[in-house]
């Protein structure tokens, strides 16, 4: 179990949106703090997402409210009403203004929140929470995933002490982040402004849970925020950013791991790249192609289906196929030739837990790696049948 | 079975490249005849598409060369010297000039052709081509692929006569064509020059072929080329287009059919868009979405996901959700909203052959209509053991 920073608790529930298990967390601070948060670009965001934009936009926040299994999006002024009534109601029972109250919920689209459940839930929402571990919060904001996803660092404080940095995630379709990500929330009781902490937060969050994918799916729900109590004391903001980089690594790699029906973790790192946005589009082009998604699940070594990856990306002109190279692991497969042996361990190597795919481009140096996982039948299956 | 065009004849051959089956088409014109042609923009393109692109550069051609089931891609200068001899050999049996000759090839990438057997069947390429219809030449080109697809229509000449148009094509994966597509060939016995027949075509293929998608995985070899051989006579020039338009459409259906592991076909038009970037951004964002692909194999009724698609268009901020509609078939699905009667109505319409998908954006009068399949766990199955 992992410890909550100084300074939070947090509230579970199980309301019956969609089964009997946890579907309701409000995760507080003791008082309102330095907060940031970034969100879904979609174009068809929901209600939860809107309300929170406005709600963070002043840089603080009491706490997070998540309604998960269903996510209140494409409902119209109704789902508006629902959102801002659960901020109200949870506002209430911690005596604060609904505006430091951030909401996020996920699961299916289009179906209004069954309001009476969530009433009698907010009817009986008091201080103290009792939780003060991440387990039993990250459990109750999951929907298919299969496991709860918690990481934790420490960064040493200025004073001698340590502060500690607690995220948890859940999402494990739909996935593909656009400046924002599935839903995850990280506390921590080291002191930082608002607007030191959301530089760091952005930063972090594009190079770790904005490069996973698992579908290509951008939710329409995506949302991440942070914050931080203070409780601890002040930190150095460099080695803060370090563990909290660590932390949001660490469940970017829990998500890809869990993807619906994954069997293998994918990580492509792209470098020798001329810019970011190119070395990113690439290792995204590679992790995202169903075909080299299967290759991976069937340790099928058919490693031209990089190839054709690094190919889709017909804007990048200044990609010579004749100066590119392709490793799996340490295996170098292009341009040197693979014999037949050398595709023999090819296949053995892509029977593993994980799969590395290196491309270097030679157009530059820039770098940036990639999240994802395998396609497998099961991936079909659960979405198949997902709502019926 | 349908007949060539008035001066085409066909050659069909098992030389082996991976089983029994027939592997090798030439497809060739009486004469030099005006020809178009139009490619994939992979940056990974192999001698095919490299050599090809020289030869139809004065709109002039005598034949079509193909190699299947070896895409000669990512083969080095091994390969290019193999798709120069590959078209030399075809221009000696024809008496004409390597560069009247296309070469197209699809299938495993990263492996050279087996010389020794292309060879064998060089030498002994002769005229004349016994073969006159176009069932035998679109078998010959198949990989994957579970049918022929052969489409044909005619067109007046304004002699009072009647010329035709025949298209055959093969395509089942890695299918995301990007200005040009899979292998599809056309020959007419129409007399065109080749400045219009190369206008004519381009507006055909964008709107057709360039609509489907399997898998958003664009291939390195995608090649559609037209030979006009003139013998029927001339033409007005608008009824040819839209009859070479019918035959590519019926490609592009019978491509989106036949699609891996496809149960399904999709049709997602896209109407009341600003311009037809926007239209087919979001068609294609629609029908490439694996969740609303799935959601169409289980005929789950889960239109929420459509709003998702739209949503991922996160660039287009004029697309406003509150003015956006969505229907299945004739069904309006949102803004109005669907009672469980209406879901199993639409759960119904879902267990079709064919699913309509109609979204109206109301940003504009642009319209695009995109084909692809549903995604099955088949389709993982074809693609996790293909090589091995």
């Amino acid at each position: 179990m992992t410890a909550l920073p100084q300074g939070f608790s947090a509230h579970v529930a199980a309301i019956g949106i969609k089964d009997d298990t946890d579907d309701f967390l409000v995760l507080a601070a003791e008082r309102t703090t330095p907060a940031a948060a970034v969100f879904t670009r979609s174009r068809f965001v929901g209600p939860s997402v809107t309300l929170s934009r406005a709600h963070v936009a002043n840089g603080r926040l009491r706490a997070v409210v998540v309604v998960s299994k269903n996510a209140n999006v494409a409902t119209g002024e109704q789902g508006q009403r629902d959102a801002a009534e659960l901020a109200a109601g949870v506002a209430a029972a911690l005596g604060c203004p609904p505006e430091d109250v951030l909401v996020a919920s996920t699961g299916v689209i289009g179906r209004p929140y069954p309001m009476d459940r969530v009433r009698k839930q907010l009817e009986i929402l008091a201080l103290p929470f009792t939780i003060d571990q991440a387990e039993p919060a990250a459990t109750a904001i999951m929907t298919t995933d299969t496991v709860a996803k918690v990481a934790s660092a420490t960064v040493p404080t200025t004073d001698g002490g340590e502060a500690s940095i607690v995220g948890i995630a859940k999402g494990v379709g739909m996935i593909e982040p656009d400046m924002a990500t599935l839903l995850a929330f990280f506390v921590t009781d080291a002191d930082l402004d608002a607007g030191a902490l959301d530089a760091s937060f952005r930063r972090v969050i594009d190079r770790t849970l904005n490069a996973v994918s698992i579908d290509t799916d951008t939710s329409t729900s995506d949302t991440a925020a942070i914050l931080a109590s203070g409780v601890a004391g002040s930190v150095d903001l460099a080695a803060f950013e370090q563990a909290l980089g660590d932390v949001a690594l660490s469940l970017t790699r829990q998500i890809a791991i869990d993807g619906e029906g994954a069997t293998t973790l994918i990580e492509v790192r792209v470098d020798g790249a001329r810019d970011d946005a190119q070395a990113r589009r690439v290792a995204k082009a590679i992790v995202n192609s169903p075909l080299v998604k299967t290759a991976v699940h069937g340790a099928d070594p058919n490693w031209g289906r990089v190839a054709m990856a690094v190919g889709k990306c017909s804007d990048d002109t200044d990609i010579d196929q004749r100066r590119v190279t392709i490793r799996f692991g340490a295996q170098e497969v292009y341009p040197q030739p693979v014999d037949e042996v050398g595709l023999a361990a090819l296949a053995e190597y892509m029977k593993g837990d994980e799969v590395r795919i290196h491309v270097s481009l030679a157009t530059g140096r820039a770098a940036f790696t990639a999240f994802g996982c395998d396609l497998s039948d099961q991936y079909v299956r659960i979405n198949a049948d997902y709502t019926t």
